[in-house]
């Protein structure tokens, strides 16, 4: 059994039988993610966040966080990612530490974005779409791909087929790559969906992948703002989710003329920005 | 329209056609919650959260997230709870300011639980939730409750009956309270499951019902630890959820004798905790 799953007793109940057995859930542990930087005479050690996470790509995860947060900007300001082992009755690895280069500075402002926005307009939608400006820079779409629809029909199933811990315990959500012939390239899982992104960002980042410009993006449940900021990071132009997308999700994603598809299910699914992308594959055949 | 429902300009592609039209989305907007407390000769404000939420319900939601993170205790420690209204140009309702009355602490130091346990064995499972166990000194749980499992499976067909803005979006999350004979109390609907448990906690408090020892929780979607920890805050002690829940979820539930039921539906769920609080009717009556 995976490091990413549980076996635990339980009562199942169906009418008016009950029978004791047992069941595989997805693990949920917290991860600190912990920065070393500073220069040789004066390194130090931060704590940066802590998230509630599947185990397993935890490397991924942490990098991938602190890519898509904007406080790295590049693999190469990366010098060791390691768990690291605490006293603990569980001794559980739960702990990861990311060392940076000494004469990289990480971008720790960054980390306040989501408590307080950039934007002289307060606390609105509007001011944290110009909160993500700030860490997106140099963010450039790309407007030479496009996907066919009859690819896009088939992806939440080949994501179906390949979500190996769901499989075993229903519980989990995915975020996953494919080329534009739609082709798996990647799938990461996690209790949390902000991190089966990270964690999926963190491993294109690893294999220098990025940006993700002529890739489509999966995601296995809805579309959130945060979901949304983090593809912009990572320089995906396609989004497609098999749920909903929130308004702020589309708002964003209208501003970065990122293509947002959403509701991909059963030979179906919505367009909510950048539509020019998608490519109807018998209409334009038949026109 | 709900000031929780967006109307956006979407195209719907099916097969080979595509109809430009407009869709009703999930609003996602974020909600600064400010605490002001203090003696009158020097009251200060505090930024406390930002957190990405659906409009609606606001005051609930910020006195359900200080009261389920353990700041305030009590529903006497609030003297007001209201909108301010920033200077913005789309003037959106983003920013809720909470005052406390003055011979009132809040319990800020609770706010860094997430980031730090208090454990000394560092980041695990366990230390999260021995975390728990810091605010949450007064917690009891009732054994003299029960359900019957004929009036559990009635549930989610009463929730999804209710949830008047997930019919609209297929985009959101809600929260239900049940009393033991299966009669809904409250719902509450949020684009985050926290939300929409810290807004019907806030309006559980609101109305005095709190501990909610002899009611029944229903989660639309999986059970994660946070879910369970804000069900502990609130002395709920039986839980249902339509999907799965995680390893540290059922590990909390089963640390504060509270009883879990997972995969609610069709006639089915499993319990993964404190099972003696659920009666199987059929069987009892047979038997």
């Amino acid at each position: 059994m995976s490091k990413s799953v549980a076996s635990m007793p339980v009562t199942k109940v169906h009418n008016d039988s009950a029978d004791g057995t047992f069941d595989a859930l997805a693990i949920e542990e917290p991860l600190e993610i912990r920065l070393e930087h500073g220069p040789a005479e004066s390194r130090i050690v931060q704590n940066i966040s802590v998230t509630m996470r599947t185990p397993g790509n935890d490397t991924e995860l942490a990098i991938g966080f602190l890519f898509t947060e904007g406080i790295i900007k590049d693999k190469e300001d990366i010098l060791s990612a390691n768990h690291c082992f605490i006293a603990c009755t569980e001794n559980k690895e739960n702990v990861i530490q990311v060392s940076l280069r000494e004469d990289v500075t990480p971008h720790l402002q960054n980390t306040e974005r989501n408590f307080y926005t950039t934007s002289s307009c307060g606390v609105c939608g509007k001011g944290s779409i110009n909160a993500i400006y700030t860490v997106t820079q140099d963010h450039q779409t790309d407007d030479n791909n496009a996907i066919h629809s009859n690819s896009l029909y088939g992806l939440p199933d080949i994501l179906r087929q390949h979500q190996a811990v769901f499989a075993d315990t229903g519980g989990l959500h995915a975020s996953a790559l494919f080329d534009a012939e739609g082709k798996l390239l990647l799938l990461r899982e996690d209790v949390g969906r902000h991190n089966a992104l990270d964690k999926l960002i963190g491993a294109s980042l690893q294999n220098g992948w990025l940006p993700l410009t002529n890739k489509i993006l999966l995601l296995s449940g809805r579309a959130s703002f945060e979901l949304v900021q983090k593809a912009v990071m990572a320089g995906i132009n396609i989004i497609a989710a098999v749920g909903a997308p929130s308004s702020l999700a589309v708002q964003l994603a209208q501003e970065f003329n990122i293509t947002l598809i959403g509701f991909l299910r059963d030979k179906r699914f919505n367009i909510y920005s950048a539509a020019h992308r998608v490519l109807i594959t018998d209409y334009e055949t038949a026109h």
